[in-house]
């Protein structure tokens, strides 16, 4: 997987260390990919924890210092603090560095980053398709990233060298990358994440609030299917409040597309059309066979989760 | 777990022989339960199969020699399948055996099934939450009702002995047992699993049929939380069709109540109300920690699905 073990960067600060930061800094590491890691938190409960575990060279509180001569800056904290972030911090930055990020939603990026961006840095978005329910800087892992996407959404005119530099180092970080226009990055996002992880917040707060069935029937009786939206809609409510205020847009178009499709199928329960359900249920198995075969999930019956052997 | 060693059964007929038949067969020889296991498939090509794993002592294509002399029946079929099968295979039961099934309804078993329950067979519907998103005889293993648990739906007046000894054997096969009224049943199942499993198949379908976003980009993205969906949509075509046509009125009522906060989500995200947001988003990473504190679901990230170290 690695195809070059030089630095690419003498310095790179990450600016936010929970998840995504952390395990950046733990693949970067495990490819040699910086002399120095620079992480940055506004909560010093979070560097003493990332400090405890040690996975940067220096901790910061304060933004001028991190990004202070770093080659790459990337902003790895929830999308509605980035151009805050990017205000105060982008009269520090190094001409010649790159400026990138791990945002879940890209036009906004652009919208918030841009006007800060100074001239002679380059700003070069980035996402890589990656995470797990969990968040903070004890929950970060290098293997992250591996055989993951990420998708990098430089505007027309962005410097080659820069985009070409950010791509090896995702690759090195073990991910596959593509290059993609930021609207429609934020289209297929929504599709792929966004309008999931909604529908799954949705009916763990319909299934909280029911007065027929009581919460503790739910979570005994949730192996029959519920329990496996409760493991996204345990994502970080922070991120995802910044995701759904910045997607507007395409999240309510396809959560449009959603309930026509679901207005439909609740038609073909009401009146018995079972020749609509088996057709639907029988197409979305070749679904999950592709997903499989692309190597973007595990094959094993419920996600390998290991068969009980002791019994709660 | 294993309370006692003794057989409780002379013969068991296990009347279909997929996910659920076969693992029960497992789980039976697993326990010791019964001296002849019995299993029943219209299908030759399930038979042959069946036979090469050997998990039954007979295999039958025809229902009367499977049932004949057996202390314990259980239907395993599609839900669709139970009325035709009971009108069948009641002339040939024993005085005394008990009718069982495994039906993801209770409220259409007993109205299908019921009619056809001869003099002096206990009839106590059953259901047990566990399943995988794989079908087949050779999908089963005897692990899967393990710490999982299994809803008996007797009627009332229903002899006593007969329900403790289906708790008795369903505990052996691993389960913890409930007893609850049909009704409830389907109302509980409606919501924690059956209308999850209507999202999830709609949302896979909606996916595939967008125009702006290419199937090849779903799939290489999902990782984004998709891929979490196309697993329940995976699951038996046949067996949900017969669910949702059979949980009508509960999957509807319950479907109305998702449909109706999802209205509001959809309004918060419009106006841009993020404490809206925030607040949903925080009471949903609560109720999957008690997920995981009852021994329903694994606490490791991402289902602990292996952390990727040959991408593909």
């Amino acid at each position: 997987m690695t195809i070059d073990s030089r630095p690419l960067f003498g310095k790179v600060a990450l600016i936010g260390i929970g998840l995504i930061g952390s395990s950046l800094a733990h693949a970067m590491r495990r490819a040699g990919l910086a002399a120095h890691i620079a992480g940055y938190s506004h909560r010093s409960e979070t560097i003493e924890k990332a400090q405890a575990i040690g996975f940067a060279d220096s901790f910061h509180t304060s933004l001028a210092p991190a990004v202070r001569g770093a080659d790459l800056v990337v902003l790895a904290a929830p999308v509605g603090a980035f151009g805050e972030l990017a205000r105060e911090l982008g009269p520090h930055l190094k001409p010649g560095a790159i400026l990138s990020d791990v945002g879940s939603v890209k036009m906004a990026v652009l919208r918030d980053v841009g006007p800060h961006v100074p001239d002679g840095v380059h700003f070069i978005p980035a996402h890589p398709i990656a995470g797990t329910e969990q968040s903070g800087p004890e929950s970060g892992f290098a293997e992250l990233f591996d055989g993951r996407w990420c998708i990098l959404t430089p505007l027309p005119g962005a410097d080659e060298g820069a985009v070409a530099t950010l791509k090896s180092f995702w690759q090195r970080c073990g991910s596959q990358v593509e290059i993609m226009d930021p609207k429609h990055h934020d289209l297929v996002l929504a599709i792929t994440s966004h309008v999931p992880h909604l529908i799954a917040y949705n009916i763990v707060g319909t299934a909280a609030d029911l007065e027929t069935v009581t919460e503790s029937e739910v979570i005994k009786y949730s192996a029959g299917g519920f329990r496996d939206f409760t493991r996204i809609a345990a994502s970080d409510p922070v991120m995802w409040r910044d995701v759904f205020l910045n997607n507007r847009e395409a999240v309510l178009e396809m959560l449009g597309r959603f309930n026509e499709d679901l207005s439909a199928l609740q038609r073909a329960i009401r009146w018995g059309d079972g020749e609509m359900l088996f057709n639907l249920f029988t197409r979305t198995r070749a679904i999950r066979r592709s997903i499989v075969d692309a190597g973007q999930d595990i094959g094993e019956p419920n996600f390998g989760r290991p068969r009980t052997k002791n019994p709660a």
